[in-house]
Formats: structure tokens, sequence, C-alpha cells
């Protein structure tokens, strides 16, 4: 099929758009609309500088024969700011505060204008590390796990926190709840994750740490490696914090049960991010 | 800032797929680009052409002061044919049979490939219905819910089988699981579902259909009503199919434990897609 310019950067834009992460030879393109590569360069060209400028994301050209033309989403830093000032408002509502100084996120974990978004922000500040897998616990950080994930284009892996995993053998550990101090046990089906994998860690929210530091010892047991920690939301004010290298997106100073006041601040993502991005 | 047709047709696709089923008014984009509506008329007659064309979807153009322009994500009928049989042919494997009858699906579960795929294939086949929230029961089907539910821009509900719901008050119903005749509890927190909602549910696997008719009946105490029912994999041959309406991608025909043999078929999903789709 013969393709204008036109036509072509519509599919083009659709086709990186769906394929993050991914090396596509210039051939494949050349191919797919019978054109001639000089015409896809010009293509790509005008797709990088839209991409770079309106924060969609950039463009990396590998040259010789092995390469291509890969889609790395990247959110510019004042829009994640700008997303993540306006998530912080619609998180201060007396509403939202559950009994154990909990704030109620189930909503935002479900809506997936918020997920994607922070989804794309966790995938451009973890860009250039390399991941296999994105991990996460069950149940509530799953979407934003995916979401992320699909960012990568790598799976998600879902350890879970009851004995109900039925895939076969399992790896199981104890951990301390930093929170209640409770010993709970984790478990990962032996199948879904490879040793030496690269993981990323993703919850939705960090109270003292002791899950996610159930899931980098779990990480041990497979010999991977934490190729980085996010979190949404993390508690502040929590005395001893068990995991220190993370990015979280706002950080919940406060809930006053008494006063029922919530009190959001950013998290620590800026540091993520390059001044000039 | 002032673009021109290339920019605009690379930005514009890139607003519209992460869009979806929103009416989007051209007064935003000739704003946003400082174009003539014309020329974002022009512009989003090459991009329905393209997308129809390529199967990426269509756009619907709704005329008048209040109109605007809106993507509908669809996946043609050979398409989604050729992507169920390319996922069967990657079923068919005796390391994936488990215990009690079930196969291995986790893998798959957390492939963004497969699930954007089935993602848009259910929101195609179910673009037409009235859906107000996409949901699933905890936890394998978590990913494959919230893509079905970011192409139809709704949230995500999740319904739990423990009774570890920390968001207020619950509905809990017990449903009879179909195939353990074992009695079980399922709960939903309050706040998490409006009344009158239009739910379309959405599992990676179901067997004699107890878990969907749980979530049915749970739904009923909500007045809320099912849109539709989508499952990836379904297993035949069970007396008493309790679900009547449903549509899957997938059936499993049959699991020989003795031989270790995965017999698996297409679903129903064509019914879904008309003939020149």
């Amino acid at each position: 099929m013969k393709f204008r310019r036109s036509g072509r950067l519509v599919d083009l834009t659709n086709y990186l758009l769906t394929h993050p992460h991914v090396l596509v030879p210039l051939t494949f393109f050349s191919e797919r609309y019978q054109s001639a590569k000089s015409s896809i360069s010009e293509d790509l060209t005008i797709i990088k500088q839209t991409f770079e400028q309106q924060g969609i994301g950039t463009l990396q050209t590998v040259p010789g024969a092995a390469g291509g033309v890969k889609y790395i989403p990247k959110v510019k830093r004042d829009e994640a700011e700008e997303f993540v000032k306006s998530l912080g408002e619609s998180l201060i509502d007396s509403e939202r505060i559950l009994p154990g100084g909990y704030l109620y996120l189930t909503d935002i974990l479900g809506k997936p204008s918020v997920l994607t978004k922070a989804g794309k922000i966790f995938a451009s500040a973890f860009s250039d590390r390399e991941i296999d897998v994105v991990m996460t616990v069950a149940t509530k950080g799953i979407p934003l796990a995916y979401a992320v994930a699909s960012y990568l284009d790598v799976p998600t892996v879902v350890v879970r926190k009851d004995n109900k995993v039925t895939e076969g053998s399992t790896v199981s550990i104890n951990y301390v709840s930093g929170s209640s101090n409770r010993i709970q046990t984790m478990s990962l089906a032996k199948r879904s994750l490879q040793t030496g994998s690269h993981v990323l860690i993703i919850d939705d929210f960090m109270k003292a740490g002791g899950t996610i530091n159930g899931m980098i010892n779990l990480l041990d047991e497979f010999n991977a490696h934490v190729a980085g920690i996010g979190v949404l939301v993390e508690a502040q004010g929590v005395k001893e914090r068990l995991v220190d290298e993370y990015m979280s997106l706002l950080t919940l100073s406060e809930i006053d049960m008494k006063e029922k006041k919530v009190e959001i601040q950013n998290g620590n993502f800026q540091r993520f991010f390059a001044e000039n991005e």
C-alpha cells in the first residue's frame, strides 16, 4: 500500500507510540509504506521535533545495519510538577481519611487519566536504567505497575500476600510490616521471574517501607537486582525509613484524625528530572 | 505556538490516541495550533482515513455548537482473529497445565503486548454500549481490566475475595464457586461504585461462571447494570453454564492431565464483530 507523507506521519506516530522502547529498523517502515528510507528519515525528524516540543517523548536513532529508531516516552519536569500538584489537591479531602492513618486512594488508582500520566512519569524517570520487569504487590498498586510497564514495554509481575498462589512452586519470604511490626508472608511463583532480572518496584503507598523491603529480600532469592523503586504516595514522619533510594510523587505529611485534616506535599520526584527537562 | 500541518498531524494523532472516547471540541484544537477550523477539519479527515485503513480505530464527528471529534479504538475482525490464533498457539504447552484443570496464564496476563491488544479487542467489541466502569475480581485479571478500561476511558473497580477491604463500609455477597461448589465471599467498598452504574465485567478465566455470577449479584446490590461480560479464556465442557451472554477470546476445550495435552479453540468473539469489520 502506497502512503502519502500525511498518512505516513499519522500511522508512524501511532506505531511508535504503541511500541515504546522497541528498536524498529528503518527497513521495516520503508517496506510498510513502500517509501524510500530518506523519506522515512524526514518523517522521523518531524515526529522527533513534535514529540520533544510537545513533551510526548523523544526518538533515539541507532545508526548502522542493526540500527533503527526507538521511541522513549518522556514527561517534562514542569508537566510532572503540574500533574502532581493537581493530584495532591484532589487528595486533600477529609473524606479520604481511613482508620490507621491511611488515605483512600482506590478511586485514584483506577482512573486511566491518573494512571497513564503517573505511569509515564515513572517510566520517564527510570527510562535510562536497564529494566526487565516491573514488580508490585497485590492488590491496589497493580494498575499503576501495569501502566509503568506498558510505557517501558516490559512485563508486570505481582507478588501475593496470601498463599493462594496456584502457579506451581513458589518462593516465600517473611517480612516485618514496618507500620504494624507484625510478621507477614509474601510469595511469588518461581516461574514468574527469571534469575538475574533487573526489576523496577512500583507501589501505590509506602508507609515505613516494610512491604517494599520484603520485595527487595524476595528479589535476593531470585538473584534479581533492584533497578529502581517508585511509589505514588509516601507517608512522612516514620522514624526509621527502611528503604533508601526511591522516587515518590507525593508525601502524605499528616493525617489529623481529630481535626479531620490531610496534609500533602510534593514527594522527591523532582530529583529524578534534570533542571532543563 | 504555530504549527505546520505535518507537526499538527503528529500531535493531533497523539492527542486523540491518548484521549479515547472523549469528545474534543474543534475550537480546542484550533486554539492549540492557532489554525483555522477548516485546516483542523482537513487534518482530521486525513487521520480518520489512516486510522480506518490501518485498523487503529475511527473518528466520530459530532456536529453543532456542543460538537467535536471523538476517537473510538477499533480492532478489525481479521486482526482480532490473527491475535487470538497466535495467543492460542502460545498456550498449547503442557508446561502450562496446573493442578485442578487450570492453565498457567500469569505470564500472558502481565505482558503489555498481549494486554493492550486484548484490551483493545474487548473495548472495540463493546464500544457501542453505555459503560461507566470496568469491574474485575482480584488478582490476575486486574491488568486486563485496566487495559480495557483505558481504551474506554472509564475507571476500573476491583472486587476482592478476602475481607482485607480497608476502604470503609463494604457490600459483601456469598456466591457458589461453580467449579468447587464451595460457598465463598466477595466484597466491594460502597464508595467505589455509584448506584446505577453501567458495568463491563472483565476476567481472565471463566470455568463454570460462578465468580462472574457473583459479580452480577454484587451489582444488583448497587442497583448497577451489566453492560457486558468479557473473558480472555473460558473452559469448555461444564454442564451448566451459569452465565449466558459473554464474549470470550479463547476456549480451553481440554486439559488432559495424563497425556499432558492442552486443547485450545477460538472463543465466541467473532460474533461480536460484524462480517465487514
